[in-house]
């Protein structure tokens, strides 16, 4: 069996040794963190694959813009840090021209305007074979008041939340969402929350990643769990929820008395769900409708399952 | 006639506004600068693809990593700053494994670890049909104390020099060769360097960025090009060196006083050749071994020809 994406993260984690005073966050959280004298700066990077992430075929070059940059983003939000600059890279299938890198632009700068986030480089190149178009965006962002939220900090007793809701992002959410950059700055500024990340390959997978980096349990409910419109329309919406990816949520734990204090003074349009408790089990579990309690495997997407 | 890479290029700078206190270096050099409180940091983006930059039927993964992460370590090199750490994105055909991306990483780290460049994150994915390796690498920098080099500071009547040989990198060095970090941080602080840039695309190519971003012209001499041993087994040694291109040598620009300054005190082992001389005319000119002095055409190698 071929290592998970977690798994191979986690070898090469083991092998880079980055002193903390220099590297606050290391490999393996969504953004890594690098001090600059007083200062610190956050950088992530995502590529996106034509017939993966998106398919050319019924996505135009301006959504795939807009998703490219929204996933990084996603990541600053993940953070809860503020997005500063982003470097875009593109491998061009032989027939793009002048036409196509300004449609894709547009998407990029529609995305980035919404949160400050400037274009300021990038790389163009081109395949010389027709093979089909990929795009990497790198982004940098600064800590809010609070720090950055780790995916490390979930401790017993927390209360597990999301935004918004979750599944069948596929249907169309996944070219157009909003990253929750906004929304997790103002929790941060709220209450204090113990761990953060977005939902990026399915909320088992990110949950298992929560509870693994904390050395935690969780259990979630399955009725409480936001689910979407569009995974409802599906046979299976509770899986859907679970596990389709592309949700670019926020889920995030905080003490049992923070839930209350946020719930109450949220004000935002964007919703805010409590689905379940942070244990001690070191596994993850769902209560089902009928209280059957089910252990919950993170089956969510891998990239590099084959 | 499609646009060139320069032309797409000054396009995507004219459509940003970035404010320079903001962002002192914005789109069009080897690097952005982007203020974080009193520091700034520098950061680039270079996408590889199999087939175009290597070719991994005679190419190693090792290769391949070590080449991605030189190609990033140059441009840090060719504005005079240290690198500080990068993060990788790879786009893996189906049939790769854990295997690959053990090697992939052993030369990322190989080149890193010579410059104190730390991997501090990435992003792997895996095409859902046969497609080819790409990989993407985004690196930061922070400024020596001389402060970034640009490409824009060439003044009419600087010495135009460049380090090492040129020509026929294609035959292997491409994959091996050593970033001209040291050399360039050590040249910044000996003497006052008007413009630099890393020789990626040939010299023909390279020079014609600075000449258009300084607004001058250049005459550079064909008997003083340090033509590579490479370059000149071939049938035209000099339009090798003039074109090849991904050299990554140093190609920079000092008053002429400052030149014998600098050729005194160099003891490094990379050589140090001046090959011509900045005006006003406005265009780069050659002048040959017989006298002729003739018009000279960016002829490098241009990402966005079909």
């Amino acid at each position: 069996m071929s290592a998970t994406e977690d798994e191979i993260t986690g070898w090469f984690a083991s092998q880079s040794k980055l002193p903390p005073e220099d590297f606050p966050i290391g490999i393996g959280d969504d953004m890594a963190q690098i001090r600059l004298g007083n200062e610190t700066v956050l950088i992530t990077t995502d590529m996106l694959l034509d017939g993966l992430h998106f398919d050319l075929r019924n996505a135009t070059l301006r959504q795939v813009g807009y998703k490219a940059m929204a996933v990084s983003l996603s990541d600053c939000a993940a953070m809860a840090t503020v997005p500063l600059a982003a470097v875009v890279s593109v491998g061009l299938p032989k027939s793009f021209g002048t036409k196509e890198l300004k449609e894709l632009h547009s998407g990029i700068i529609s995305a980035g305007n919404k949160f400050a986030c400037a274009l300021v480089g990038g790389d163009i190149t081109r395949w010389k074979c027709e093979n089909p178009f990929v795009i990497n965006v790198a982004m940098l962002s600064k800590p809010a008041e609070n720090g950055p939220l780790k995916r490390s900090g979930a401790k017993v007793g927390d209360s597990i939340c999301v935004t918004g809701s979750l599944g069948g992002a596929g249907f169309g959410k996944h070219l157009g969402f909003e990253p929750r950059v906004r929304e997790a700055l103002k929790i941060a500024q709220m209450v204090k929350v113990n761990s953060m990340i977005d939902i990026s390959d399915g909320l088992s997978s990110d949950l298992n990643r929560i509870c693994q980096q904390s050395g935690v349990g969780a259990v979630i409910e399955a009725a409480q769990i936001p689910i979407s419109n569009e995974a409802k329309k599906t046979d299976s919406p509770l899986n859907c929820a679970l596990n389709d990816g592309e949700d670019f949520e926020l889920l995030f734990t905080l003490s049992e008395k923070e839930w209350p204090k946020l719930s109450n003074q949220w004000k935002e349009r964007t919703t805010l769900t409590r689905i379940g408790t942070i244990n001690d089990t070191g596994k993850m579990q769902i209560k089902m409708h009928d209280g059957r309690v089910n252990d919950l495997e993170a089956e969510g997407y891998n990239h590099l399952s084959r």
